[in-house]
């Protein structure tokens, strides 16, 4: 059977499974303009926890900082539990990569929460938007000659999606789109993770101008156990992403993940640098 | 002088400053019901951040997640700059205290990222919500006696305070206030890490329920250099908070601070805890 290429992208081999350590590779199917996608670097970071023999629960909330480029080639990932309760679990995560020196530089850091969630009340305050069904809603035909990440996704933007006139025309910055993996593969939450960043930078629509940008710290909170994402299995997703504020090189864009019934199962938020 | 009981809660003593380890202890004056107000914890960690003499830059991210509770006493906090490049830097902080059996058990991690921020093109998607003057509006009474913490700070809630009667009558879970310092000071990096952990927890407001909570992570976002922040001064912030998903333990809340002349200041997210 073939193995699809987020799970190639997530192969980590434990190197020192105890203290937490995987070494993995970039992966060329999720490559972006220079590096790779972001979302992708987010869900290894994730995924180290997940695999660690300690692991208590499931993901609640994951902070990952992209501090430095990654390099194509190897990387290592050291996911620590810094502190176990009864029903939560707190993680610090790093990844590293071999400098032109040859020594370990840090690339990207992060933070988890995992859970062992109960049954309570519920409702939710940010109800689906109102959306046409996805077979109404033509895809996107920007793809992998853009970026290969771009080709393991299905877009089908609603709003906003990617400007094809880079004209200074642009006044809003939602986009509301149906997404999910170009090769169907059930919804699991490393996958998740990385379809919290799958929103192009809301700079380039408010603007219509295509800056110079780059993510330097994503936040995602998970509103799902295992049990709803198996529910979803490979439907699509309802995503949704506005800008906030743009100020002296900063933005900042708020995301929102819903199942094809309704479900939030996943908001997000990040801030990029953008160049002038 | 008399020194202000913010800056006394701040007060951290470096121990080793070339490794960033500083000490400091909870302060009575910002006490919540069973420790110190999450809010003071998050800026103590970013103040150690800010103390460190190779700081680069200002405040653009940071996140706390609160792994264990904080006791009455003294703490340490260590504070590293894993990564400096050009204009951004890359920090990791954690928080510890001494357990019973007298070695230091991590209570805080957290993340943040500073930089040089330069003059760009900018806008709001956010703007600021119509509210009347703050003079218009009363200052809330719930004070001291609830949590020392909450005379620290003066609220006139416009919509979203505090329910008066616990009677699972709620339906919406939006405060709208203004607020700024009980005893004024002027507004730096860590009070504005402060103030955006001072919403009280959606799930009271939506359910007219005092069920108990705690957060368990905060992310806030700053839009603003040290300038901006001096012109605002001692004045008043509108603060928003709004609940997004709740379920099964954890529910997620957004907020925002803009300056009393419409600036967004910052944005914040934090995810929590709830019983039932």
């Amino acid at each position: 059977m073939k193995t699809h290429p987020l799970d190639k992208a997530l192969d980590l081999v434990h190197s020192d499974i105890q203290a937490g350590c995987f070494t993995g590779a970039t992966s060329p199917d999720y490559w972006n303009m220079v590096g790779p996608f972001g979302g992708t670097t987010a869900a290894v970071m994730l995924q180290a926890v997940l695999r660690h023999p300690d692991l208590l629960g499931e993901p609640v909330a994951v902070t990952v900082n992209y501090a430095a480029a990654v390099g194509e080639g190897a990387f290592e990932v050291l996911a620590v539990p810094v502190r176990t309760n009864r029903s939560t679990q707190h993680w610090t995560i790093q990844m590293s990569q071999a400098g032109a020196d040859g020594r370990p530089h840090v690339t990207t850091t992060g933070t988890a929460v995992t859970a062992v969630r109960r049954e309570t009340w519920g409702t939710s305050d940010l109800p689906m938007p109102e959306a046409p069904p996805p077979a109404a809603i033509e895809r996107a035909s920007i793809g992998p000659a853009r970026a290969a990440w771009l080709g393991q996704y299905e877009m089908r933007p609603i709003i906003g999606s990617i400007p094809t006139e880079w004209d200074g025309s642009g006044e809003a910055s939602e986009t509301r789109m149906w997404i999910r993996d170009a090769e169907p593969r059930p919804l699991d939450f490393a996958a998740l993770m990385a379809l919290s960043d799958t929103f192009y930078p809301r700079v380039w629509l408010r603007r219509a101008k295509p800056v110079p940008i780059g993510t330097v710290s994503i936040t995602t909170y998970f509103h799902t156990d295992g049990a709803l994402l198996a529910e979803v299995g490979t439907g699509y997703l309802l995503g949704r992403a506005t800008g906030q504020q743009f100020s002296n090189g900063y933005f900042d864009q708020a995301a929102q993940l819903w199942s094809e019934s309704g479900a939030l199962l996943a908001t997000s938020n990040q801030i990029v640098y953008f160049k002038e």
